[in-house]
């Protein structure tokens, strides 16, 4: 079987590991991150590496280098999902990476420099809301506040750390020296349609737009449905239509703004009984810092307008707010200039969505390889990527690592 | 003590017999209802009365009549409760018909005609989802069908009902004959905010609003929040957004109507996954149910016209549709004189949640009478009805009732 062909399956197989039967789920510090990371841990041993999982999580696969002095590479992704997911977004980087070290070691490719593929325990955020729980504890980034965060059942990302076999106390023994880590090279799905319009089967990342999220909550008072005349209610529910509807109209007037409501809740949550509390989360993105903070800021106001309007009380919480990142411009050549020793047309393209390299950037020079996905889909079951744009892409990684490797040695 | 603080007293100590520990949740046929049966029972003794359970699990207090042909007036109102309930949704009805039959003989009248003070077993519908099964039986409506719905656990109404020591073969034996029954009046907490807001204790019901309630769901398509552009986007949240504005907007300006999103919810759910599905309950109620015909027809246009132009696709599926129930002139304008006759100021309004009655309206003729609520509460453990108030609909009740038998004698 191919590598392409073994990525591809891989990934198949682990979007079988769901918290729910019939559909992918796979949050932070589960029952089923643990299940995934025994089989993608099975992977990186059979791939002659160590397996482990750091004290934030995080599944850590080692192949040493031949010089200890030499520092590692930094390869991988992040193996948890958002809520019925697809099987690309996250695993494919990770198994992608896996083949590398598999391939590096059939064709007897020995290199100064150490590989550690991460699995990362938290990109998606889906748990606690909170993006990045894995890759900021690598970069030494993680705030002992977001311990305290709980989940729906109220369960706290120290104790649900804990009951995952991770080490709260000890989360600094996560994070990597700067001095010691040559950089990190992540190979993820486009989840856009760029490639795909292009007839490209993997483009060059130029830099990462930055987001902000914002847990919106409105309190008014709950009551019922049949009794509340409409003039004495204090309706949480048409505060969230508002806030969403003006999410929407700035992204259309504001060029390159995206801001969604993809989470929006109502409570008590019974058809009979008016909102006593209302939910949205915002997410707004922009590849312009100043831009992105000035439509935040806009909409807080127009949040704050609702509120007072509706005589209801208005929480505004920031629960991430992640500036645009820069991709390290020579790694990034090193992969331009691998793609075109394949052959391949020059592709670059920005990435709108957030990744693991947004936190690992703090750390260490990041770059970043997409691969072309069918129909612009992601975060959804019908996500797709072929085995030959997986071949592709692990062809160009294979190139850039060797090409290190030799520059290097 | 005085009549009111026994009263108020009685719907307290009702409130601790629960299914669960810390907080009032007291269903169908359940040993919670046993022991509140219990209870009640043995107030209905102390006030002279018999008491029973009927084939449908109703508790059933009678006081005999001089008249054996002057028939039965039927008071009362329900024992099961909401999940999480306050105290005086429903027993508060109860207990103080129990207390008007106590001052009765306390005080030596006679009536001609005998009352029956009903507590009925399933108001509130929360065990099987289906509500008025203990009045419908005594209606004479009782579907046998019901007796196979399920609860959470799979035990059936039959099951549930033959445990609590009712007899679903005998249901039948529950039913009133219509020329045996002078009319169904019940006191019950008013659920809303108008009597406080007018400064009265109390105010007669002039009908049972109709209710339609509606899931609306919109299709479109999930994707990345970071990567599809605006202008490519099929979000389901800002179609549910608009829909939760429509009916509010549609609600203020039409006179008595009222128009609510209770529930909603957008999938998949995660902050950065636009919705690819949107759901949201409508609840529209109206005391005229041309009115209301007329407004579920506008919102149901309305969501059309949204889903055509946002590229969804649009599920319109009617849940309940309940006609309005109108109260008995007659004996509304005998609780009419009686408040006057008290010299409280006439306040009449309409009732938007559903009673007992909506089922007792096709064995007989009824009324009923509203006690002021504190803030507008109910359904939750924070409603409160004051002593001073329930003297009041006491004092009310019984000189409609000594009236009812002056003119009957």
């Amino acid at each position: 079987m191919s590598f392409g062909d073994v990525i591809v399956e891989r990934c198949c197989a682990l979007a079988g590991v769901s918290e729910e039967p019939g559909r992918l789920t796979r949050r932070y510090a589960t029952p089923a991150m643990t299940r995934a990371n025994a089989l993608v841990g099975s992977w990186m041993r059979e791939a002659g590496m160590t397996a482990r999982l750091d004290a934030a999580g995080n599944l850590v696969g080692r192949r040493p280098g031949l010089d200890p002095d030499a520092g590692t590479l930094l390869l991988g992704s992040h193996l948890d999902t958002v809520r019925d997911a697809g099987a690309f977004d996250g695993p494919l980087g990770v198994v992608l990476s896996i083949a590398l070290v598999q391939r590096l070691r059939e064709e007897g490719v020995a290199l100064p420099f150490a590989i550690d593929v991460l699995g990362f325990a938290d990109e998606e955020g889906l748990r606690f809301g909170t993006a990045y729980l894995g890759s900021r504890a690598v970069a030494g980034t993680f705030d002992p506040a977001l311990f305290d965060v709980v989940d729906d059942d109220g369960v706290s990302v120290r104790q649900a750390l804990l009951g995952f076999g991770g080490d709260p106390a000890g989360i600094g023994t996560a994070s990597r020296r700067a001095d010691a880590v040559l950089g990190y090279v992540e190979v993820h799905m486009e989840q856009g349609p760029v490639l795909e319009d292009r007839g490209a089967p993997v483009g060059v990342v130029t830099g990462i737009a930055g987001a902000t999220r914002v847990e919106v909550r409105f309190a008014g008072q709950a009551g019922h449905a049949g009794t509340i005349p409409m003039t004495l209610r204090r309706d949480a529910a048409p505060a969230v239509a508002e806030i969403v509807l003006a999410c929407e109209e700035l992204a259309r007037a504001t060029e390159g703004l995206l801001a969604t409501v993809g989470r929006m809740d109502v409570r008590p949550g019974a058809p009979n009984v008016v909102a006593g509390t209302g939910i949205a989360f915002l997410d707004v993105r922009h590849a312009d810092d100043r831009v992105r903070a000035e439509a935040v800021a806009s909409l807080r106001q127009t949040a704050e307008q609702i509120a007072a309007a509706r005589r209801l009380e208005l929480t505004w919480d920031v629960r991430l707010d992640n500036p645009a990142v820069a991709v390290d411009d020579r790694l990034t050549a090193r992969l331009v200039d691998a793609a075109a020793g394949r052959g391949l047309a020059e592709v670059r393209l920005a990435s709108g969505a957030g990744h693991d390299g947004v936190a690992l950037a703090a750390l260490c020079p990041i770059a970043m390889l997409f691969v072309r996905c069918a129909d612009g889909l992601s975060h959804h079951p019908a996500e797709s990527v072929s085995a030959e744009d997986a071949a592709v892409a692990l062809d160009v990684l294979y190139d850039f690592t060797r090409a290190l490797g030799s520059s290097s040695a």
